[in-house]
């Protein structure tokens, strides 16, 4: 039971809303309890939930994360995207979501979002939904 | 399978041990052989796992995460609460433990911490204990 | 379904690329559908996912660790390895990986690295496979 969420990202760093992406393939799996697993097959990407109600949250969570890793360092790797890995693993490629009655079992303020550190790309997110 | 854990934080950041309250639950559940999911459904706050033995230990990461994310920056949230969402990014709010034998595969170190990073405020974590 | 992977690090902080060992474990228990949870029982050392190909990643990644965490500082902890512990809730001490036809689905730059914040030591991680 893996679904794939494809999307397109637009910015170099950016953080994509996904809830609603995450819920339709919910829908389809018939599974009401239990548990999703995203997860991001990239390594200058990650997952994460924060809230989504004002938009400056994620703005200052990417502009803080600018800050912590530099794009100007003293990196070695030649492509020039350093920043993009040292971010997905501080942030991470995995995430679990509860579910009852069907509905992810975010708190009031949580959306899902995919974050973007070297785009623009296309992109991934893989979903597992187990039952136990 | 899903319990709720409610607790009461007491101070603006803070790294509560919950590995009592999060065996308590466990005990309920006659599962013995799985995981245990924790989720944190609040956007200011995470959960990790980290020493208990040295208090010193929690209090050093907290230093060390004020100092990380400022609570003073270039933040456009107008909340004030910014850093706080910074932090729960980069800790996370999910965990998974292993279980075996009834007891959580922790570590000999090992505690599980609430981080509340915008208290103090009534928090929960949510868990969920899946057998196979 | 709980396997333990014994490595020896050899350096204070270190990056292990432990994919191979992780599906030597996997090709043992039969299971083709499900997923891992890899969990690492220790307080200084972490678990993250990230690119295998260009060894200058994971060397970016530690640079910038240890100037994220710098290991001089106001820690009260005695035993000097704060700066190991605060990485450690940083990186994560589990991560989840899905699983189909009996194989990782990882994506075609990820490995699975062992963090080593505070070697050389001994250290395990606890591998879970699970079928549903």
């Amino acid at each position: 039971m893996i679904k794939t969420i494809s999307l397109k990202t637009s910015a170099r760093t950016e953080m994509v809303d996904v809830t609603a992406l995450v819920e339709r393939e919910l829908a389809g799996t018939g599974i009401s309890e239990g548990r999703v697993i995203l997860y991001v097959p990239h390594t200058t990407a990650a997952i994460t939930i924060n809230e989504g109600a004002d938009p400056a949250v994620k703005a200052d969570v990417l502009m803080m994360l600018n800050r912590i890793v530099p794009w100007e360092a003293d990196y070695k790797h030649q492509e020039g995207n350093s920043p993009a890995h040292v971010k997905a693993t501080l942030v991470g490629c995995s995430e679990a979501v509860l579910l009852s009655k069907g509905r992810l079992l975010l708190g009031t303020w949580q959306r899902i979002f995919f974050c973007e550190f070297d785009g623009p790309r296309n992109r991934q997110i893989l979903l597992q939904v187990s039952s136990c």
